[in-house]
């Protein structure tokens, strides 16, 4: 039984308005899931969240496994309970941080923020330093059996192979989680982006195989549901190339994945990626979801979705807003500047949100210039609020729409 | 009319139970005072201030008057709107930080927190720098007049007299103010301390006479209140001196103030407070309050009310919740031990906190360790808790005892 309930379908797009059913209740699709890289949205609580309406959120794998630890976090009960957070949670393969951390820097880019700025950004996104690592090392080693890396905390030396990534995701106990994969950079040329990705469908196998031997997920809340155990997603590569896209899609699409993710580099202008997505999309079986790895600007949203991806996950709103950018219809709102002290309208008067309902302009550039951890608490309540709501409008279009 | 209605008085010792009439709702005594030095509690939303049960808060003065600037506040419609917070607020003087930027500096002991540790560490508490002002310099300069003082944030120079205290703190519109003081530190001698003591009488006359051109106070939440008004409080000084204490406490508690803060040096150790607020005490009127500024350890808090304490505030709870240090009974938890990443216990059982309702030492040792906002927003909501509930106990005691 699939986990994915199609409402509707657009007649003229490629949109579907949709539940994706786990054992902690349902996310409405199209949805925006905010990340807690370290089982914590950055200044939240999972009150707060619930306030904000997000039917579920995203954590890294590869944070956790370093610390404090999957098999920690398994003894104290699964994510959800170590977190406290009952609803829906996913977890990604830790493919993308082990890989930032290595050909990123090995191409001498730093982060992959600075080839897709606010997105994609990697293993070191949550302000995390690289003081660890001599920036010119070569952090990673592929092989067949898997990748060995160095934690970007302390350079320890680590290896995760499909089966590890499988278990220790199973430790951790999200609902949704995903297939190893090795994600290529925009640097890779054709014949290493095939070649990874036909190694990343050869541990998509493996990973379904491990998949299979495991336990069902932790139990839920209570109410009986059809997806009493975790759903695996594969991951599509196959970088800027069509024709390894098309065949990625297929592969991948047509083994027995809950749902496909769409991961990798994305082209270097964004009309790249909705090219890609039209690649891809007419390859892959109506009734699984699609998950877009990494991407969640808003301006990437409505686009996304009409190419047919149901859910995306990013850390762009809730960085900018530590960073003091304010999501606003059309672009971001600088909350740190001067002039906004003696400005008392909210950043958005239209907006819904707690900070809007409260606050002034003027007090959040007060915050913001005396380093108040209020203010990026409350721009971050605004901006995961402001991307809530523009999924919430897409869901409704499409719920009227003919 | 007062603003202090004593509802009950102990048999065995100076305690009182009572409320502070304002116009913004009434504070419960004996009260802890949460401290939002820069018109924000460090990492709560005033919704979580509201759960914990806080009926008021107190800012900086010193740290508004720079940042963001009175007038702003002012033109934001006062403190109360500025922050969202609809109940009472107090601002204190100035004076203290004035002065810790100053002699504790000059004598060489960097901040007063060296010799009081955890309490009155003045201008620097929360977090900032001294990176703006070279250490050796004379900071202050006091005169009749006033006292010319640099900035902590850019190192300007600025001036502010007994007048010009009471205009900042009307512009910031909070319910309860203070008269402007010169805080001795424990290593002034008994001639300067003396001296700075009549001073800073002379100060308070001239408050009062600055104080009584006012226009009313910011308009409450509606309902009609006696106090339409802000109140200010005295500040007695003198020292760890008997004769100066007495002195001052006879002239504060009789000129025309409607309440009484206890201010300057309270000795080197805990016994030598209760010494001075036994000298003090029984010199000054009943019906009006009485404020131990900066003093809130929960070790000081019970004796300190049995001397004749109604309220206090402190930025021992936030600070040390911020470092990882939990507030219990008989002591301090270390919330960032590795050992309790394996402990699915909350800090304390019996606590009812929003923090031990929903979460384990075991999550709070991963949030701190990982550099988590999370960690200290949790754990200042379970101090600032503590302190509630220590005084909510405090005062069912004092309400049921004969």
């Amino acid at each position: 039984m699939g986990i994915f309930q199609i409402i509707k379908k657009s007649n003229r797009t490629r949109a579907r308005l949709g539940i994706i059913k786990t054992a902690h209740g349902v996310i409405h699709t199209p949805a925006f899931i905010p990340v807690g890289t370290q089982a914590a949205i950055k200044g939240l609580t999972v009150d707060q969240l619930k306030e904000i309406g997000s039917d579920s959120l995203l954590c890294n794998t590869y944070h956790l496994y370093l610390r404090p630890g999957d098999e920690i976090v398994k003894k104290m009960g699964g994510l959800h309970k170590f977190m406290n957070w009952d609803r829906p949670i996913w977890t990604d393969s830790g493919g993308f941080q082990v890989f930032s951390l290595g050909a990123a820097l090995e191409h001498g880019v730093g982060k992959v923020a600075n080839i897709f700025p606010g997105e994609k950004t990697g293993v070191l996104r949550e302000g995390e330093a690289e003081h660890a690592i001599p920036k010119k090392e070569k952090l990673t080693k592929i092989s067949e059996e898997g990748v060995e890396f160095r934690s970007h905390i302390d350079g320890s030396s680590h290896f995760i192979s499909p089966e590890k990534s499988i278990q220790i995701q199973e430790n951790l106990g999200a609902d949704l989680i995903f297939a190893f994969d090795e994600c290529t950079s925009p640097l890779h040329d054709y014949e290493y982006t095939k070649r990874s990705m036909k190694r990343t469908h050869r541990w998509a196998v493996r990973c379904l195989e491990a998949f299979k031997h495991k336990k069902p997920a932790h139990s839920g809340r209570g109410s009986p549901n059809p997806i009493g155990r975790q759903a695996l997603y594969g991951v599509i590569q196959g970088g800027v190339f069509e024709d390894l896209r098309k065949e990625s899609a297929k592969v991948i699409g047509n083994l027995g994945f809950d749902g496909v993710g769409i991961g990798g580099a994305m082209g270097k202008i964004k009309s790249d990626m909705y090219k890609i997505l039209d690649w891809i999309m007419p390859l892959l079986p109506e009734e699984k979801p699609r998950h877009l790895l990494g991407i969640g600007s808003p301006e990437d949203i409505e686009k996304a979705v009409m190419a047919g991806v149901d859910t995306f996950d990013c850390v762009a709103p809730t960085r900018l807003a530590r960073n003091g950018a304010a999501l606003v219809e059309g672009g971001r709102f600088n909350l740190k500047l001067a002039k906004n002290l003696e400005d008392k309208n909210p950043i958005d008067k239209k907006c819904g949100c707690y900070t809007c309902k409260n606050y002034s302009r003027s007090y959040l550039a007060h915050l913001f210039r005396a380093g108040e951890m209020l203010g990026p608490i409350l721009a971050t309540a605004h901006n995961l609020w402001f991307m809530e709501n523009l999924f919430r409008k897409i869901r409704e279009k499409l719920a009227k729409s003919k």
